[in-house]
């Protein structure tokens, strides 16, 4: 009986330790493939150069839509199709207009600013009112609707340079942008001027959703360079009464028809069990979207075809999404979830790939204790890529919908230093995307999903 | 007695804990301090936009001496000194000429080449000869004398994409242009043409050192592009008897006097042994050395300032030095350790900075397994600030002549991604450097010297 047991142990090890040299091989087997036959980087080319920004409900978007369609055709996925969703349809129009308007001199500087996506327009006659700068929400209880009736708050608060990671410095400054409008709308501001959110000092201003709150009175609401912030900034200390001119001409139209885009690998054993790897494919107007999110699709496509390419059939469902409308609703993300309740398809883990194409470091885990820890076991396997990060962390923006259906949760983390100084931008562009390590992202997603899949939970 | 004991460790658990919390503490004033108030980044505008590029024995190598100099004086260093060392002094010459021959038709097409540093010129009367391809060495001897007397020989074997770190794969092919040519020319070769060691692939050309044999025939050798690369190899499968001509007007001048650069900050309690912290000042003479090693000097710099601003004030001295010559003979590394042993002065550590002023991921260290293993005890204190490696590595190229002295040598290890894509080419210029990631590796070099510091070994 002893020797019985004794027998079994060792035949487990053994089984154990081929199952890590496997895992080894194929690990190996997936980066060799990225970085040598990789095609993200020119599915990134054609999608930003060809095809370009494509906000939700645009002709880009819907041009983009059939090109990531086409190219898991192309690249031989098992199913591919399009899943219908209603999605806003905000436009800007012709370019905003921001101008510090001195009372007394009436002395005039114009500034770079941008329009927040879903704002209000001021419309042709524009709007001209005192400025009151604010460092934060709470400011505006404490000096009351008599110090800010019928004036432009300008929340300039910065991101705080000392996070090491700029997510959690946006995380930290985001509120004055998402929520800031309609706070301010309900003391009586007529407009909001945002400090850009980045930590780079430049002249360059970000655009971002902003989401109004249900029964406050809307106000439009435009970005202001950091350059453009601190200059405002000093010239009200010395400039009492100070006025900002602001003109925008943005408007939301009616819902379109839009969708997302599916690209399936067929599990071999358990192919009702779904695995998703994700990125969003509607962008800001501006810029291309190279970072947010044009690297985030391109990697999903990669990362299921690198599977193909390289024989590793995984034994559950590979599901590439490309969600619609992240940006501005996440109408996409929503309408993915409910299917998938409806349809009680088993979600066993979503990844998504949306803080830029940038050399990846890590993942980010929302899940069980339980099923972090099993993660965190893997990370002797994921070290020699330089995947040495596996914490508690988001999600996605997208993927978090699922997490009501028991779905793990997973955020690729790539380097984070460079992402907020184009994110959102003219300057969001292709040419700031470096090929290896946008490589190394779509890599490193087929290789955790890889063990996910051959590991379960 | 038992309650005598008790109480010890208990009192020693309450101090290490209490130093572990100091170091945490610490550790946060550092990197607010250069996260937040940082000087690296208007120190290497000085350096890589008024001064510029400064190989060895330049006026501007010099400028760069007084800057470096007349920095750390200014920002009140204990002492502030130049080490004289004899440095070569090698020039390029007017701009080189690369151009692909066919020997039937007489068509010919220029392509990008620059002559490899150190390489002697052919003068203007150029050398046209016929060219053959090898991917290695080795093959000089498989090919023999027969095949390879009076011929161009053009080694194009690339960097393997396949390694994770750049370094690696850089590692990998770059005898082909270090002892390339005087191998090359002990078969009889008239010259030598190298594929740049890039995993990019453009159309700009990489210099870098070569060494020349002694005793052997001194041959001219340039590097072509990448693309260039290419273009030749496929030219040559069609065209047998395809000649190159390469013109360069490159020299070697006799030897010429410079410096290392020094500044101290005394130790407390331990000043007469030391720890360094060093880049190199001198680069290539193409771009502005940004990267190469602009970024290392002001982080060592900074390092230094750092420990002065927060008034952390080190046991040990800490030296930093901006070492002269690494790219075409190492004086200023041999220098400074044959003075450090003539003086018997104990030098505990040496981290140098020589991989770009990219995100730091970790530290390369060459020691024993004991201080290994006591550095990566530190992880969990660095991994808030994403630095997770603290592997086995090289040091680097100008602390390495210290190790006999039984110094600790120590390489940070930032992103290794975009690296070669700039290395010893004109690209490498002070817009594709990051602030915050060259603060983020200043930052993390002065960490690691105060847990040395306060820690030894």
């Amino acid at each position: 009986m002893k020797k019985c047991l004794l027998a079994a142990v060792l035949l487990l090890i053994a089984l154990v330790s081929t199952q890590a040299q496997d895992h080894e091989k194929n690990l190996r087997t997936i980066f060799d493939e990225a970085l040598t036959n990789g095609q993200s980087y020119p599915m990134l080319e054609y999608l930003s150069l060809n095809i370009g920004h494509r906000l939700s409900g645009s002709p880009s978007a819907a041009a983009a839509v059939e090109y990531t369609r086409q190219q898991m055709e192309a690249l031989g996925f098992d199913k591919v199709y399009l899943q219908e969703v209603m999605v806003p349809h905000w436009v800007r129009g012709q370019k905003e207009i921001g101008r510090i308007v001195n009372a007394k001199t009436f002395g005039s500087q114009d500034m770079n600013v941008i329009a927040l996506g879903n704002s209000v327009g001021t419309g042709p006659s524009g709007l001209l009112a005192e400025v009151i700068e604010l460092q934060s929400l709470e400011e505006l209880e404490k000096l009351g609707k008599k110090n800010i009736e019928g004036k432009i708050v300008f929340f300039n608060r910065p991101m705080d340079a000392k996070h090491i990671n700029t997510g959690h410095a946006y995380g930290g400054a985001g509120d004055q942008r998402v929520v800031g409008p309609s706070a301010a709308a309900k003391y009586g501001a007529v407009g909001v001027v945002v400090r850009s959110l980045t930590l780079a000092l430049d002249d360059v201003p970000h655009t971002g959703t902003l989401i109004y709150e249900d029964g406050v009175t809307q106000i439009p609401a435009v970005a202001i360079s950091t350059i453009g912030a601190n200059y405002l900034s000093k010239t009200l200390k010395t400039n009492k009464g100070l006025q900002f001119y602001m003109e925008t001409h943005c408007e939301m139209l009616p819902d379109v028809l839009s969708y997302n885009v599916i690209g399936e690998l067929t599990g071999t054993t358990l192919p009702n069990e779904y695995i998703v790897v994700a990125g969003h494919l509607d962008s800001w107007d501006v810029g291309d979207g190279s970072h947010d999110d044009g690297a985030g699709c391109v990697q999903a496509i990669e990362a299921v075809r690198i599977f193909k390419a390289t024989g590793i059939r995984p034994k559950r469902t590979i599901r590439a999404v490309m969600y619609m409308n992240e940006e501005n609703g996440l109408r996409g993300g929503l309408e993915y979830a409910r299917v998938a309740k409806e349809k009680g398809e088993k979600h066993l883990a979503a990844l998504e790939s949306d803080a830029g194409g940038f050399t990846p470091r890590g993942f980010g885990i929302k899940s069980t204790d339980a099923v972090l820890t099993k993660m965190q076991s893997w990370v002797p396997l994921l070290a020699p890529y330089e995947l040495r990060k596996m914490v508690k962390g988001y999600g996605g923006a997208d993927i978090n919908p699922l997490e009501d259906q028991g779905t793990v949760l997973i955020g690729l983390m790539p380097d984070s230093q460079r992402y907020f100084d184009y994110h959102h931008t003219a300057e969001d562009t292709f040419d700031k995307v470096n090929k290896r390590e946008l490589e190394l992202g779509a890599a490193s997603m087929a290789a955790l999903i890889y063990l996910i899949d051959q590991e379960g939970f």
